[in-house]
């Protein structure tokens, strides 16, 4: 056996993250993927980089104890903030979901307009404007803070509900007007509004998920590395939360297409003993 | 000099507290003021009261530093779930917002149905019911948690937004065709929309804002046990945040009708040092 069996850590502000954990099982059924949700801090989106970093140093700390093989940050905000003091800090290959994104909205747009949509920390950050011209320096980006599109995906609400369908218009129609060709769904809550979003946009505005892309990048570097699985059955998931398991369950499967059992709760003491160790 | 000139604490998750702040302030205008706002863990009212009691805990072991005669618990959410542990454990007196606006809403009642919105973690403590129950046994109440109106205040959209007015009637609507006569604004932040609240309700219905009634309650109290402030200049207000005072000062001002100027950052080793230091 020559595959690399270790797990893939997976960790986000909460509950979005599980959009490319969904990806990632797609591509990678046989992989088993650790994912931690910090539901006890969510959200981070209005909140300073100063405090998201920490809060990501935090949840990579924790899902080191698993011994993983690559960390996903799977969560925009932190990604837009935090990686690369997780790059410099962790002894694990990274992977964000911010360069994924901007690299397909780059190669997609053929000199288009591309618009991000994404929380209000990501924008401040200016994270994808600077990815995408990374690429393409020419590049033209809009870019455009939602606030209240992950407590409407948390909500449950579906994407034929009027009130999604009027927030998603209120955002979008200032960005529609400058006839963008690419919409990066710059958050891995989108996904789950991502038909109400497609609708308002209308047929010429192609979408591009970064956490779909995010999956594809894990693969690829997994694949280069050497460090695929080579495991014959289903790989298995285990999540841990910061609060409230019961409603991560509920919440789950809307976003991952089949049920999420094995969920625990962990207290403060133990996903950040380290600093608690260091307050000493 | 025989009054009490020590400081009031008062704290929320996040900002929607200087509701009560305000209404202290044009109450009792000699009173120094010292705020705790949590915004690195806001919101408070999607997650478990476990907790909220925790957080709510560190959150007045902090502003015991600044030896407060009275301590205000300016949030539903935590008032709701964490009460009785915070008035078992601290050395000063507690004023919680749930009892007062249970109050008001069963006297102004008069028989008729007291309808309480509030967040999730609110409403499914059963609080308000439990304490409109000790007010009038026979009274009827009916809940609901309104989940996206904390995210919609702190975005900053006032009243006549579009948006606003229809998430303000899609959770009202169902509450309406009951026929409340009384509509307790169970959220310290609801009091900023309360024009759109007030339109969608109509004419029929009374609102009773919980912290506009803890403010008379913190009074009322501080009157009976002798500890008014007899401080004839203006009293001061001090604000600590837990992230983003900038965030704080712009938005602050919404709330309290002027500007908020004194506000410094805390890091979380500094306001539950406590913890940091039982956990070695």
């Amino acid at each position: 056996m020559s595959g690399d069996a270790r797990c893939i850590g997976v960790f986000d502000s909460g509950i979005g993250g599980l959009t490319v954990v969904r990806e990632l099982r797609r591509r990678l059924p046989g992989e088993n993927i650790v994912y931690f949700g910090d539901t006890a801090r969510v959200p981070y989106g209005i909140k300073t980089s100063e405090t998201v970093t920490r809060f990501a140093r935090q949840n990579c700390e924790f899902l080191l104890r698993f011994d993983p093989k690559l960390i996903v940050v799977a969560c925009n905000t932190a990604s837009a903030t935090a990686l690369p003091e997780l790059e410099a800090m962790l002894p694990v290959p990274v992977c964000g979901v911010v360069l994924p994104g901007a690299k397909e909205a780059t190669l997609q747009s053929e000199g288009g307009t591309i618009a991000v949509i994404a929380t209000e920390a990501t924008i401040a950050s200016d994270a994808y404007r600077r990815a995408i011209k990374q690429y393409d320096e020419h590049a033209r980006v809009i870019q455009k803070p939602c606030p209240l599109l992950v407590p409407i995906a948390e909500e449950g609400r579906t994407c034929t509900d009027p009130i999604v369908l009027s927030v998603v218009r209120d955002y979008l129609d200032p960005i529609v007007r400058l006839d963008p060709k690419i919409l990066v769904l710059g958050c891995t809550h989108y996904p789950l509004l991502r038909d109400a979003i497609a609708e308002v946009a209308g047929e010429g505005i192609r979408l591009v998920d970064s956490g779909e892309q995010t999956a594809k990048a894990v693969v690829e570097r997994l694949r280069a590395g050497g460090k695929l699985s080579d495991r014959a059955e289903a790989g298995s998931l285990v999540s841990y939360v910061s609060d409230n398991p019961q409603r991560f369950r509920e919440l789950g499967q809307r976003f991952l297409d089949h049920s999420v059992v094995d969920v625990t709760w962990v207290s403060p003491e133990q996903f950040y003993a380290q600093d608690f160790a260091q307050a000493r």
